[in-house]
């Protein structure tokens, strides 16, 4: 049976700019794309802030995609802002601005009905708020979160609480390399299921995501795209959209996990093919299945 | 039924310096990589040139791999030496040396028992050689050639009259951008095709390898390792492989290539976990098989 995903993170604005355009106030932030994703296989219960100039038009579109809102606190301020500039061929970006605004100040507070919430997508934000969640709640069936550089460098000791107490770390192939010291990706993950989590999951961009537990690798490559729009929320798409069909599917074993890195694979794709969580929003169920189709085939021998 | 593969390009003697080790005079040589890595799946015929300081052992070492070397003249000189020296994490590498020796006037010359060969693989050596090869040729059923960007920069035309009348070409990711101008790899593969391949497979090292076809496109994974001793050759093991096993079925259909990229990888991942073409040359074929599934089962929902 289906379950709720709750997803606690960032809600952001962003100023991206790529090779060919430039793009004002674009619907963003880690928990914004984790949800947008994850709200076509299950219901979203979403934490966060949002200040007083965020868009009516985005709430609406975040409660039209099933995302429950009870949790995003309305506070005085500016939403928080990123702004970044992507390289030609999008192998790097550079953050020109990060303005904080209610988000420098933001605790996340759980309310009563999704305390109970079994499936939890913890997005990037600082260690200790992620701890704090965890405490709030009931009992959780399966745990996911995610991190960055920042918390590496800055908050290590909380980052390895909250690594401790979870049961999957998302993270990309260079954290897993300066959380653990480990050069290769495999015995980086090793060194992390050491730190607590039963699993892990290296993403690896256009080169797919590794799965690491206590079977086997799993790999799930990406889908070669012809042209990329906009990278932003990529790596949260894919989260998002892994951790919504686990949720879907009300059972986060082996196989579920797998599949979800399909779908997560699929959505994510489709993400990077424009501006936005509101691009993201527009994608089309049957789509997604055609491209977990071609997924399929693409390391299928027959 | 299994057929002979024509293998052409360069034998050498490498001087090789990882992070860990120092190594001289170690067997190398795109051609002798391929060769090594193939026989173990169909008999091999091999044109080349060595001086007269190529040891006798490794004669011997090729000639117990079913390697036929009527095709390797021995000239008056030194062999082809590459020196080497690898980044810390293998990411990329700088040539300390080159010295050409017998290699700088190398023209090869195909026994005519060789000229009726169906299956060959061109190694990366200059796209005029490459083209004379295959003029000699009575008739082939499948021939593949690999380049790289010296011949990309230096010599275009003739590098692109030989990949008009190729039917496979194998070539790394960057060198397919710069071959084309096309960022994404999946439109620079499109172009090479255009150009008159039918087929192309784009290596991309530890990420795998992809082939573009008249069909859906097609992923064979890369094995995770947890350590990498001397990736020299890695490409080229990986090539052989795939021909190898290709001119093992007698047929290059797309199911037969598909398969062999699988085998490639395999004999790829155990290319790197030593120096040498003559460490290559200890893989047993169970172990090859145990890998193969590895890799079916890394990409494998069940």
């Amino acid at each position: 049976m289906s379950e709720k995903l709750l997803v606690v993170g960032s809600i952001a604005l962003d100023d991206l700019q790529t090779s060919k355009e430039k793009r004002k106030d674009v619907l963003g932030g880690a928990a914004t794309y984790i949800s947008v994703a994850a709200s076509r296989f299950c219901p979203v219960n979403l934490v966060g802030v949002i200040g007083d100039d965020f868009p009516e038009e985005h709430v609406d579109l975040l409660e039209s995609r099933k995302v429950d809102l009870a949790g995003v606190e309305k506070a005085k301020g500016k939403t928080f802002r990123w702004s970044g500039v992507y390289a030609d061929d999008f192998s790097s970006r550079e953050t020109l601005d990060t303005q904080l605004g209610v988000f420098e100040t933001f605790s996340p507070k759980i309310p009563e009905a999704y305390r109970k919430n079994r499936f939890v997508m913890l997005g990037n934000i600082h260690p200790g708020l992620q701890l704090k969640v965890l405490e709030e709640l009931l009992g959780s069936a399966f745990v996911a979160a995610d991190t960055m550089n920042l918390w590496i460098d800055t908050t290590p000791a909380e980052l390895n609480e909250l690594i401790s107490k979870v049961d999957l770390l998302v993270l990309n192939d260079e954290e897993s390399v300066q959380l653990t010291g480990e050069q290769s990706v495999i015995r980086a993950a090793a060194a992390i299921r050491e730190m607590g989590p039963k699993m892990v999951v290296v993403k690896r961009g256009e080169h797919g995501a590794w799965l690491f537990s206590d079977v086997e690798p799993f790999f799930a490559p990406a889908l070669p795209l012809e042209q990329i729009v906009d990278p932003t929320g990529a790596g949260d798409s894919f989260a998002g959209g892994m951790m919504g069909y686990i949720a879907s599917q009300g059972i986060a074993d082996i196989d579920a996990i797998k599949k979800g890195m399909i779908y997560g694979a699929a959505v994510a794709s489709h993400a990077v093919e424009g501006f936005g969580a509101d691009y993201l929003a527009g994608f089309r169920m049957s789509d997604i299945e055609k491209r977990v189709d071609r997924l399929q085939r693409l390391v299928s021998l027959n």
